[in-house]
């Protein structure tokens, strides 16, 4: 098998356990696989360098923090490439550019637009291991060095993954897979085996962070096979992220998230013209906003309430733009002590009764629910936040998702 | 004026000093120049990524340890470009690739094979001021990144300067210019304003370290005007190194230079057979000992008496050759308790009597000359180490240098 392996900055943050990641890869080439490794910059790497980068200057030149920043992966991957190869092992280094690897002009979030494979197929032809500096490529036009943002090295590797048509991207973290829930919430939570993109997409977007969506969205569109594991327990299987088809049993629930980082905005006595809603959420688009549930609620007299929910980081934003709207509403409050716990399955989609257990559950311990939403495979409900660690406990309960 | 300066490991040690080199780039630029400035790595970096390596093996590929150790000059060049653009001045940093640098395939100890200049110049047409990774380039044959080996960061300029004719190649260094001899032993030294290549050349090979010889060889080569100067005083003019007939006053004697680490080996009662001394210096070339000065003495029945001078870092390696021809000695011993010392000048072709006058110098301190050996330019004498600092200031005293 053809397999990319990708590791971050906690995995290779230091020269130990750089090590740690050669046995990794050596045991996995010793079961004859063929090998790309992507390797972030050593933990504390990156941090340093922007500090360095901010101490000239409180907006430094994109195109050069992406010159700057992209030497830590470089400094990994040439790291790991000499330990293995003092073990008999034959390797490479590749930067992005090497890598073939060619992205827009957006430096510091730049988009990988295509990868030319030739020189990591001629280097797997020579029988090396190839290990390439994630969170890099070069600019289409300017030949330049960019980075891709946050998670880059992960989307290396997803991208590398569909573009060499590898058998399976398998992503190292400190956690060692998907979860029915989070375990430190939920004790009982259980790993899980196999779980659709959509899935986890809808996981992480409820505050599972254990990978990036922009990584599963690309995972998803190259059809690549994901791997959530962990290369501090490397023996332990980690969770397949696949489409899907390719999932053999359909549960109908998979995981319950939770998500603290929650602002409710509530607006009321709003007049009540047409458009108003339209309005008001396109000035908070434009304001890059992410307003997640909306509940209208149609009052007397002409007037409308509306509720909705922001992340926390945004609350300032969202503020200025609602100053903009103090003519049209009659109040406006905001509320952070709540949180959204979702429920989410793929066999929800051909299983009826799934909203309405959730809501028996919650309101057997009396919690009541403020606002719900729905998609095809997941519900979210916004409750008070003191109830959270307990809804996440009574919906696994309910759910079976121990077992 | 089109200048290429370059800043060495110690000017950019810290976040600081690399502010007060972008203070010298701007006062350059404000009268009007055009600017390639050339830097190394922070200082302690390199030290610290060859460690790194260390930690996995004793003997790392070379061309990993290339893609590691060039990281570091990335990061000095795009910091100095963010601070320079800071200030409002339009700046790029350039990697060796991006500065057209291609060497042959020797990696950690590569040669510049070509520059194209094309981008450096488009760069420049364009009004920006460029900083260039130093000590890198690419392999002709690979296109992977390769590290030109000690001294790289100065070599890349004057190639630099060379290729792109550049009016005047500045090396910044934490010392402001070539002296008559070193200030620390003589105080009343003076600072040379202009030196031949040549007395550069042979300085520097009599122990004067300011400048790399590798980088005087290639100055002279390409006629590249070299300035010495120092980053912490860049007010002070520095000396200029040029060729011979750019010296409008060229003095009997420039300076005075001094090398304590040498060891003289005497071999008395050597077989005296055709070819014995060829096969001996054969035999030290071979193990790559630099022999410096060689006295013959003829004896009696046949034998003969051969001393010649070797830096102390060859002495183990000469022990193990010299046990091969212990058949054909009678005694070998070695004295690392003596020094050369070393008296420059382009003046000597024309002048007669420098040579006398040093030697009637030192004998009125009565100082022994054990070994002489001249060139064009240059008298070096060996001497016992106890008298090393007072033969420099006789010497010095002697031709009037503090004049």
């Amino acid at each position: 098998m053809l397999k990319v392996l990708k590791f971050g900055g906690t995995s290779v943050g230091t020269l130990e356990r750089i090590q740690n990641v050669a046995e990794i890869i050596k045991k996995i080439r010793d079961e004859g696989h063929d090998i790309i490794a992507v390797v972030s910059a050593m933990s504390g790497e990156t941090n340093k360098l922007i500090e360095y980068a901010e101490y000239y200057s409180k907006t430094p030149k994109a195109d050069e923090v992406d010159m700057l920043l992209s030497s830590g992966e470089r400094v990994t991957s040439a790291l790991l490439s000499i330990a293995l190869n003092e073990q008999g092992y034959k390797t490479t280094s590749m930067s992005g550019r090497e890598a073939g690897i060619v992205t827009d002009n957006a430096h510091m979030k730049a988009r990988i637009e295509s990868i030319d494979t030739a020189n990591m197929k001629k280097a797997i032809d020579d029988g090396k291991i190839i290990i390439v500096a994630g969170f890099q490529g070069v600019t289409m036009d300017t030949n330049r060095v960019s980075t891709l943002g946050r998670g880059g090295s992960d989307l290396t590797a997803v991208a590398i993954a569909g573009a060499i048509e590898a058998d399976v991207c398998e992503i190292y973290t400190d956690v060692d897979g998907i979860y029915t829930t989070d375990p430190r919430i939920e004790p009982k939570a259980k790993k899980l085996t196999q779980i659709s993109y959509d899935e986890m997409l809808e996981l992480a977007s409820a505050g599972a962070k254990v990978l990036q969506n922009r990584s599963v969205e690309m995972a998803k569109k190259l059809n690549v096979n994901l791997v959530s594991r962990s290369s501090f327990t490397p023996e332990v299987e980690g969770t397949l992220i696949t489409k899907e088809e390719n999932i053999m049993e359909k549960p109908v629930v998979s995981g319950i998230a939770l998500d603290k980082n929650q602002v409710r905005v509530g607006m009321y006595g709003v007049t009540d013209r047409p458009g108003i809603a339209s309005t008001i959420f396109t000035a908070l688009a434009d304001a890059k906003i992410n307003v997640d549930m909306i509940v209208q609620t149609v009052g007397v007299d002409g007037k409308t309430d509306l509720d909705f929910t922001i992340p926390t980081t945004d609350w300032e934003i969202c503020k200025e733009v609602m100053e903009t709207f103090k003519g049209e509403v009659g109040n406006i409050d905001y509320n952070d002590k709540i949180c959204k716990v979702s429920i989410v399955g793929v066999g929800m989609k051909s299983h009826t009764g799934v909203a309405s257990k959730a809501f028996t559950a919650l309101a057997n311990e009396n919690i009541n629910i403020r606002i719900i939403s729905t998609s095809e495979i997941k519900i979210s409900v916004i409750i008070e936040e003191k109830y959270a660690e307990l809804a996440v406990r009574v919906l696994h309960d309910a759910y079976n998702l121990d077992k």
